[in-house]
């Protein structure tokens, strides 16, 4: 048996997202060897998550510093009739990457697996209801992932908002760049003949 | 962009070892997610590896409480005259959960890439050298894994050790309990052919 320190953070560190007792373990060890200095910023860092990080009231997108809202969302340069809807975080900061989308977001707060109804109560969909009463917003646009789990969410957001009088849009599907004709998969390659202009 | 206390996280977990920058970022949006008492317990938990977590003197295996002793070291039902050399602290806990040998350890340090001459420097030789001018100690098992750096460093520590005075053994070689002969490669399977009795 593991000192009860040890035995602590591995414990604690296999409820990480894809992580075993067996990497755990080796979680453990590789801090043990760190030397002091290390360890007391990793467990500063993490301390700060809780008291520096605040969640926007606009888009519940993670910022810090002054105020309630996120820089995004505080931009008078962007777009505010634009909003985008995503599952998570990450998600916006792909698409923030691409330095294509000027318009503003919304996070749902997912992955859910939207195969059981109940999931998709996690989802923030009363605050994005409240979002939606902004007149400013003009078009929606539904971007969750092109998986199934993605698709249920869409297909249940559409239905939800059909009514709200905005116009309603999805990502378009088709060959990821740089990927070859023969290895894309018949959904793929379905849905670039369908978005052929 | 993620703010800068959110990146700091992410280029910290980024370090640890099989993770890369994306599962990183899951762990953060993981930790972000949980609840104020989970956070300081875990910054605490980290905080303690340093403060509570000695390395035995005579074996380097981590442990807790009074002295500068391990228990398993301060064991007076243990067999002094057994040493068994292991790579890692990981490896000494797989021994005794077998609760099949009752001797004590020496933690070497590993694992390197022994193929590197040069890495071989990090292992505690000159610990183990120092250790073994205890007369209690007749006999030194070998317990490197049967892995190519594993085994460099088992033959490396027989050259070492070989005029030391003390019985040198190795651990048996076959096929693994519940393996399938069909599915054993053939270094494994001509290691059981050796050592059948």
């Amino acid at each position: 048996m593991y000192p009860k320190t040890i035995q602590k953070l591995i414990e604690i560190f296999s409820k990480f997202p894809t992580v075993g007792q067996r990497t755990a373990t080796r979680f453990v060890f590789y801090l043990i060897k760190r030397d002091r200095k290390e360890i007391e910023e990793l467990s500063k860092a993490i301390l700060d998550l809780k008291e520096k990080i605040k969640f926007c009231k606009n888009c519940f997108k993670p910022f810090e510093g002054e105020g309630e809202i996120c820089e995004i969302c505080r931009d008078k340069t962007r777009d505010k009739s634009l909003l985008c809807i995503v599952e998570k975080e990450t998600d916006l900061e792909a698409i923030e990457k691409t330095k294509k989308y000027k318009g503003i977001y919304f996070i749902l707060g997912g992955p859910v697996s939207a195969i059981k109804k109940e999931e998709l109560k996690k989802l923030r969909i009363k605050e994005l209801e409240e979002r939606l009463k902004d007149r400013e917003v003009k078009e929606i646009i539904i971007a969750t992932n092109p998986t199934t789990e993605g698709e249920a969410i869409a297909l249940y957001l559409e239905r939800k908002l059909k009514n709200s009088g905005k116009k309603i849009t999805r990502l378009g599907r088709g060959l990821p760049t740089g990927g070859e004709l023969e290895y894309a998969d018949e959904e793929t390659l379905g849905a670039a003949f369908e978005s052929r202009k």
